[in-house]
């Protein structure tokens, strides 16, 4: 986990926030809790209100990132890029339960935000900071968690003025969409009505 | 509503279903009650389990299609094309409370399948027909439904097998992905690790 700057860092109005899974990426779940930090995907996220923003995210029982969302309720929503899609899919396939080392061998680094208990993924390009709303029975019966956005940043060379404007960037900051089986979509053209 | 065989609609085995929405498209939400039937446009749907497969969608307490799911405990989710961008942003933006003929004002049909009380959107290319959970504290307090996916379709020019193959056809049967300000990502290339 470095503190060193990121270019491109740029906060994002908690208003506009839902905009950067509006368009229904796959992301990457980080989480922390008593010095242990675990990354996973997922595809089962989405927004739940605009403002003040909400999400909600599926978090299998089975997984370490499970645990360390229960207890620090807190996990940060990491929106990767076509030049991740290795790195989502190793973290989503490998459990930190019996690869422990697989934010390593994926090649999966981190950063420390000041103010955010929970590290944010190199790489990425959209960053939401959530706290989760305590609700036992979603939890419980859908492995379903409901969170409150208290921050958010994005990469300004592809999110900006509340809108992604992947067209006028580099292909590889393109954003992810999971299928299954080691098959993804990439974010593809802009269409403005 | 036709009952017109529809070209190219197959059925998806309940276990794959989820692969419909696995990438995040942007879905309308069919609904019908009492002979009354409507369309919205939902950015803010997902995968909620595989097998049996259930799936979860947020449907505001304003519109006309909460009442018309909450009377008969089902919906449809359509996944559109960018063919239907235009009609996809007039269903979303209209409200049948105040634009009653909403749906022929977009150009917005449905057909009719045996033993499906919903209509289904024409033009689709996938097709969800999911029965309610109730979880009236969800419901009340987010706007958001569960339910259980009881039936599944999509046309076989893009999906067969449990993927989506956009490359192989039109680019006009590609899926959307909404942001905001009628602004939509098309589905992009499909990348496989």
């Amino acid at each position: 986990m470095t503190r060193n700057p990121v270019p491109h860092f740029t906060p994002v109005p908690l208003e506009k926030a839902y905009r950067l899974i509006n368009h229904g990426p796959t992301v990457l779940v980080s989480s922390a809790h008593a010095g242990v930090t675990n990354v996973m995907a997922a595809a089962w996220s989405m927004a739940l209100d605009f403002d003040p923003p909400k999400v909600s995210v599926v978090i299998d029982k089975s997984t370490l990132t499970r645990q360390l969302v229960e207890s620090s309720s807190s996990f940060v929503l990491n929106i990767p890029t076509q030049a991740m899609a290795q790195q989502v899919l190793g973290v989503g396939t490998d459990s930190a339960r019996t690869v422990p080392d697989k934010l390593l061998k994926h090649h999966v680094t981190t950063f420390a935000v000041d103010g955010v208990s929970v590290p944010l993924v190199d790489g990425c390009v959209g960053w939401l900071v959530c706290q989760v709303v305590p609700e036992p029975h979603n939890q419980t019966t859908y492995d379903l968690f409901i969170a409150t956005v208290v921050g958010a940043w994005a990469d300004d060379r592809v999110f900006s003025n509340g809108h992604w404007h992947f067209d006028d960037a580099q292909d590889e900051l393109r954003t992810l969409h999971y299928v299954a089986g080691g098959q993804f979509f990439v974010t593809g053209a802009s269409l403005s009505i």
